[in-house]
């Protein structure tokens, strides 16, 4: 079998999802090329050693730099904080590697812009990863809607909810600074909500947005004193879809009980979809069709469903890591195929831009184009 | 015991759900006065004669005017479309009566001070039906929040789905003429999913809205062509509160499977409540107390619950109707207690503003105050 | 209208449903004729009275043999304790009224045989009350089953669970009396979970055993030391249907945070169906239908479902208590038509059979027959 | 690190699962010993040289009893089909192997019996893969039960229910034949609702069983006719537990829209738990707190929850497969502790004790001591 030379920059949770699903992804689907876990790489030459150990790459790096150039590295898979995706993509695509990035693409539109430039000029794979996408219930629902199922759709409701943050003695982590996290639940959860509209029901033209941040002072982390928090507690936005669907988005770090609240629903003009992450292997359909009509729990884990063949007989849940396992099938397949896979680059640029237009119009305090 | 004479103006839906209000609060709860269903008056002398036998009222009559100007009547109960309460309850201040009044208060802003002030001039008692606030659930909601057991709030999400025009064929009927119904969506549920708001979190000092009408043309009713629909088929809002809390309101006709579901979410720092009305019966409550907490199902139909101590034992549920039952209860306390109730036409004007404020920003786009 | 003049002997907690039922019956349903709330009767002269100013009735009385004797009486309701429906059932067959008598129709077997006899002698109308198989959701699976559309029944799983005597310290009522109340859970819940399994599956012919009282010995309700407990806490038993099915039912006081939880479960050859009280607007439904199958909630709210036409729109769900109000007006057309009408005493025979059974095979350990 | 040769003996859908956990269980967990995949072992080259590549172990093999002689080898890992358990474990045992075997531990109580007399006489480590165990939210069932947060123990309700064979066209395969498979459903997965009912509440001591065949003939898979059906579709039992406790196991494959559905539901005198496999993540729990108390849903994955630390943070969701890498860390920490784990040999012995009482009580029809 073709051989796949991976470098993954970054170790962290994301790295940790990531290098399960490059061990994981062989094991389970018949890829078209091996995924061979070459090098990790990370700025503490003592954590990278370790991780790479832990997490089962072949050997570990400290300059992202020096692995980016390596010619026996065939794909670059970026974990780290969304400030250092821009050069390091660029680097990747200037080098002739094909690309997995993590989410969201960049912390502004104009990053976002020069990495997909980069990535397009010099012609190499690229690929988002917006992993939920790939969950076997969200799969379904994709293709409920594009087999005309739901009919023609009215409206999208996204949530996305987490509570990690509602004490006011909980630090003021790099998540809540602007320069390293590019913005708060907005970037980090409330654009998972808005792939998801995306990808679901088509582009966004138009937001009308608002950014709160209840808690402006924070306990720094390292001790001695608070610090400011610059980025959104929570972001909320009415959109309009150039389909004519129209739909609410949200993204909160302050919804008690709510651990990973990953929701949204669809209304069509035949039935309605919903989905919540904490259940991610259920996908709730509705079907009109007469008075015995009614919300049905779809038990997304049969053979039939979108990547389930490869697991488990029905009824044997899948868990959330494996959203990964399938969004690195599917870049393997591309890059194997040479066909282009969503998201890609240009997925990032289109979700960066509906996040800055939420941005100008929390800001402006009136409808804004996308 | 005392009696309160009682004449209700209006016999369709709202009015069979008042009348079984005024029939059965007596038979549950220690009532301080007893209602007598002394007449029910509509424009159809048929009609209302029948509805009068099945209904349980002494009497018909077909002139409001006249009804009103009964020296023998003490309560007014308004049940006619929106068009029709300001000149009513007008009438029935100056004449001195108690007033209860259907929601929305009035179909336009002006019209809703309008009867605030005749109402405040005459001194009478007066209430608005905003009848989901006393579902026992709704008012346990009330009673936490109130109790501090939420905290200080943060959230508000509103949602109140219908899916009975999703069918292009629906006919226009009056619900969807402007010149009748003064609004769609906005005003005859998502004005629900406002109220409930105000009274849970506090009032709403901005918003932004959006109004949609997805199907313009419909079948007129009685045949013969189509007719435009002049109301909105779904509204969408993002709302400030006072008090520092932050939100969103839905109410759309076009969600299938969604039947009546009057749904909300409040989030507070200390703990959540979700409610939904087609299982009217359950508060979900999660208050935070590590990591073993959970949201739990509170089936409030328990003695100790509000309202609740009249009816079943634990665990017997209770219907729709009687969120009217409890409404009319609280109406006779009132006015044999000279006391003020809530919500009344004061509550009527500070909701038509907001949703004043709605249809302002849905054509400005932008934000309005209320 | 024709009229039926009725008659109630007690007035507790089933008195007031009943004559809830009663007021409210003709107030939504068109019914052959109208139902006169004549008398209540009971032993205590002042609570009688009050209880017939109360609940409606135009007389209260004291002697049930009165009553009974009463020529202007058309039907007598018994809402007593079980150990008093076998003598008044009897006289009023004798005096050629129609009977409707609260469930379980006697507390032995023998007794129930005796009611039958007397009222199949008498060619009087007569009914039982098990008020549950008249929720819209239950009735609406009982349709479905009969068209076919669960397939051959396989398993019927029942349970009904409630939690008020777990507490030690709860004292020794009347229902912890055999004397008094025949048996426990068995008779007063798992009776109900027997008789729609009857209902919805068909004939028992035989069963496994099993009652168990945890706590032998409790307060009296009076004070003044201990009583014993000589009914069953909990009663489970494994069944046989004529049908070929199998199954289950429980019935226990034993189960914390289960307040009035009578659930079944269907499974046929085709689909199941799933009933829960505690929701009892809704039935949950599985029609095999390929992958994207699931169980779904079906709202028993819709103008086609079971009785459900006479209420409210869509979503609007009912209460308990018309349970009872469907029950009434069955019964009034099955006295106008002439017509025999489900369950009646025959069924009531029939439940105590397998009931017996049941007790039967707790005591030998091995298989009864019913 | 320390390292642990293993061999696993059968590579089907429970071979599939072991192998994930024996590669996973040192990505995430600190193991005491390394896991080493040595050797898989097979009856057909070609099929288990294919599986080896697949599932990662370094070599194949075609003689379990080769494989069981090596010297190299440290622990035997058995995931035959149940006819072969005993002589793969007996030869394990005298090889002095540490043994961890799937259940049932065999197809007979006496089968078992001797494979615990070997390896109680070897003084080996054993332990019985009862992997439900060691869900999460099992484990803090277990938990909070051992805490006493649920107080004395009265009920147990467990059902295992499957859909897999309602289709009478459904082929005869291995599964269905007593020779091969032992039992039918009552082995397969009523099993594991014994083995929690063991587990949660305590041991068993006596049964009343019932066992039914409802298609007793079926297609063979290999076509040209039919074959019979001499394992049980469905099994139910009613039990008495040695504590006072009283419940019922169930198994069946005939439950349309139960795929998996492994629940569980105990009822304490201080508060309920319940568990359903197809929502493994969550553990509804109930404990009595007055009346604003309710079943709350505990999202079994938070950091202080068992075997959560090792993974994602809350809200992030396991999958089935993880529950044998649970049982695998297990199994590596007691071989190299020294220290006896649950389940082993002496549960297995003690949980086919119940499955034979319950087969003799269904062909005696009376009830059965353990």
């Amino acid at each position: 079998m073709k051989k796949l030379n991976v470098a993954m920059i970054g170790y962290q949770f994301m790295g940790r999802a990531h290098s399960n699903a490059w061990r994981q992804v062989g094991r389970f689907f018949d890829t078209p090329a091996e995924a061979v876990m070459k090098v990790v790489c990370g700025r503490n030459a003592d954590g990278v050693e370790m991780a790479a150990a832990k997490l089962g790459w072949e050997e570990s790096a400290t300059s992202w730099e020096d692995v980016v150039a390596r010619p026996d590295i065939d794909a670059i898979d970026i974990c780290t904080p969304g400030d250092a995706h821009m050069p390091i993509a660029i680097a990747a695509a200037k080098a002739g590697k094909a690309i997995l990035c993590e989410k969201p693409l960049a912390n502004t539109l104009e990053e976002a812009e020069k990495m997909l430039a980069a990535a397009q000029q010099s012609g190499v794979p690229h690929m988002l990863c917006h992993n939920y996408r790939r969950a076997p219930a969200v799969a379904l629902a994709k293709r409920m809607i594009d087999e005309g199922r739901i009919g023609r759709l009215h409206h999208y409701r996204g949530t996305y909810l987490q509570d990690w943050i509602v004490d006011p003695d909980f630090p003021r982590v790099w998540r809540l600074e602007k320069a390293k996290a590019g913005s708060g639940a907005l970037g980090d959860i409330g654009s998972h909500s808005l792939d998801l509209a995306r990808h679901l029901v088509g582009e966004i033209t138009e937001v009308s947005g608002l950014l709160e941040t209840f808690i402006g002072e924070r306990p720094l982390p390292e001790g001695g004193g608070t610090g400011k928090v610059d980025v959104d507690d929570a972001a909320l936005a009415l959109v309009r879809f150039q389909n004519g669907a129209i739909g609410s988005i949200e993204g909160t770090r302050f919804a008690p009980g709510r651990k990973n609240y990953n929701r949204f629903e669809i209304n069509g003009s035949k039935g309605s979809l919903a989905f919540d992450l904490e259940r991610m292997n259920e996908l709730q359909v509705y079907e009109e069709n007469g008075p015995d009509s009614g919300f049905r729990t779809v038990l997304a884990t049969d053979a039939a469903h979108p990547y389930v063949e490869a697991w488990w007989p029905p009824g044997h849940v899948l868990g959330y890591e494996h959203t990964f396992t399938h969004t690195v099938l599917d870049f393997l397949r591309s890059v194997d195929g040479g066909t282009t896979v969503t998201p890609n680059f240009e997925d990032g640029v289109a979700n960066q831009r509906a996040l800055d237009a939420i941005e100008r119009s929390a800001s402006s305090r009136r409808w804004e184009s996308v």
